[in-house]
């Protein structure tokens, strides 16, 4: 993706620091600052505190912070610490025990010497791979907008599943921006995704450098819009996908879904095969929805009259904020992944 | 409504004004501001800015505003200007037209010396006629919270249809204030409501000053918390009301009433029978949707780390704000009004 016309991904590796650099995406969409990351810790904070944060770039970030965790002590004890730590880092999206295993499983049978080039290696396929399947979900995802046949076509989207949730592309942007580049006449209603309004601070951010046409709403607008007519598409992202179709994600999806279904607007979910849970079947939701910090309800940061960064309370009750919600598969028409639009019943079997 | 020990109405005359006095919205839930409306440009600009806002409240500030009106000029010019003014303050709350025809028929006949005497009794009549009605509201709404027959009865509200929506006790909100003081066992969860957040601002502000148990929700959060049994019922207030049960409210109530029905919780509107507009039937909405500025959904108001109201900017893409939604009557369980309880079909039967 381009920033102000430099190319950039979200996570690169920084041989110089024997760690990575990443965009510290909670700057954004006051500030483009990049953060380097040296350690183990910096990792696990930087996935904690949000700096960067979407399914499928949390599992990448969890695979090079064993990398680094490596580079620093390449014992079995130091790569069960770091496996230990970044699956408590944030507990919902499926990627990032995939990562953390899939390297995992590489790595615990090599030899001490040898573990941390494979670790960097790894990371970077994993990385590199990431591209590749968002490409592929964009190439599928634009065939469900090219089905609408009216100008513009408008479609909804909640939180972020773009660019920044990834390495780069993005999933439910993806289409998006394929569509775009391909010449249609789109126009994208962003949900702005409270509490944490990653749809106004980092969905209209992107859609912004890539000067794709899109009009900020709130939650609660959603409703109003699909019953005149006003949407003609829902794609989201998922940070985690039963076998059978159910999609947990942001924490509002399901509202939408539910709404879509009522005014028959096709809503789809784009998302890798790792945010495919092979443990997770019907209701077996035993993962834990991630209940965050009544602060990001109560408190909201953005810029004051001189245009510095500032943070304001804005309620004084206690509040419960939940992260995420799931959707039953029979709210969702497709699933679009890497290997094509699949529905949602079968996505198990696409994994095997 | 007791606020720190001592009694307020919303709105109250003022002699040696020769105007009004009104608790001025926009301040809270940060401070707790009066504001004195001394002239129809004052009132006209009070309901624009939502000093005063509300369906109840609007309709009770625009019969004082043409009181005020008349006592600068009890001419028919005056008097028909300041209809056709105030007629335009707001435009989807049926109870402002109401308000200003119920006066507007009383006084166009009388001679003009009468006009002002007349004009201020009528406009009390109306604000003590809103307390009684919403006291009624309440003697019947607290049957419905009566039935659910658990502890804590969890009761989910959006925006604000409280004390601070009328004159005293409040629509939505006098049935919960009536369960509490009976001493049931009860808890209200408060939608934030954006874009102005009248939940997290105003309802949170008005349940703690009454001691009600309450948590802040993001708008977000309503279809997780139904999935999971958290919510037993869902009572809401009304802007406009078709004859046959429709209900234009804040935006974002529709996809609360779609969640509700989805999952069997019971979705009731407690309104007064001003907000039905007898003419409007099924889907003739032919009244204005009122889209405001995209600055309330781009800039907020909070406090900052010394104690200072600050406004910052959260958003940089342009937005689209569109204030109220439609609530199919299939959605709604019931209407409870002054009257009773009604099925929202036959609810324009009841203004008969």
């Amino acid at each position: 993706m381009l920033v102000k016309g430099e190319h950039y991904r979200t996570i690169w590796p920084n041989k110089e620091l024997s760690g990575v650099t990443i965009i510290d995406q909670t700057h954004l969409p006051f500030e483009f600052k990049l953060k380097h990351l040296r350690s183990l810790d910096d990792v696990v904070e930087a996935i904690t505190f949000m700096r960067v944060r979407g399914a499928p770039l949390i599992g990448i970030s969890a695979a090079y912070g064993i990398a680094i965790a490596l580079t620093k002590n390449p014992s079995d004890k130091s790569l069960m610490g770091a496996k230990k730590r970044l699956l408590k880092s944030r507990p919902t999206a499926v990627n990032l025990s995939w990562a953390i295993d899939t390297i995992w499983n590489e790595i615990k049978n090599e030899p001490v010497n040898n573990r941390v080039s494979v670790a960097w290696k790894l990371a970077n396929k994993l990385a590199n791979n990431d591209i590749e399947t968002n490409q592929n979900i964009g190439k599928f995802g634009i065939k469900v907008i090219k089905k609408i046949k009216k100008t513009p076509i408008n479609i909804l989207t909640h939180c972020n599943a773009g660019w920044l949730a990834t390495i780069d592309y993005g999933t439910a942007l993806s289409p998006i921006y394929n569509a775009f580049k391909d010449g249609l006449d789109i126009h994208v209603w962003v949900d702005e995704t409270r509490p944490r309004n990653q749809g106004m601070s980092l969905t209209a951010w992107e859609l912004n450098q890539a000067n794709v046409p899109h009009t900020l709403i709130t939650d609660n607008a959603g409703g109003l819009l699909m019953q005149r007519g006003e949407v003609d598409l829902v794609i989201v992202g998922a940070d985690r996908i039963s076998t059978d179709g159910n999609v947990c994600n942001k924490i509002g999806t399901y509202l939408k879904a539910l709404a879509a279904k009522t005014h028959d607007i096709p809503f789809y979910v784009a998302a890798p095969l790792t945010t495919v849970d092979p443990s997770y079947h019907g209701n077996n939701n035993l993962f834990n929805i991630e209940c965050r910090s009544e602060d990001e309800i109560l408190k909201i940061k953005g810029l004051d009259a001189s245009n510095k960064v500032k943070e304001v309370q804005i309620g004084f009750s206690s509040a419960y904020n939940p992260a995420f919600d799931i959707t039953p598969s029979k709210y969702i028409s497709k699933i679009i992944c890497e290997k094509g639009i699949y529905n949602p019943k079968d996505i198990g079997k696409v994994l095997k």
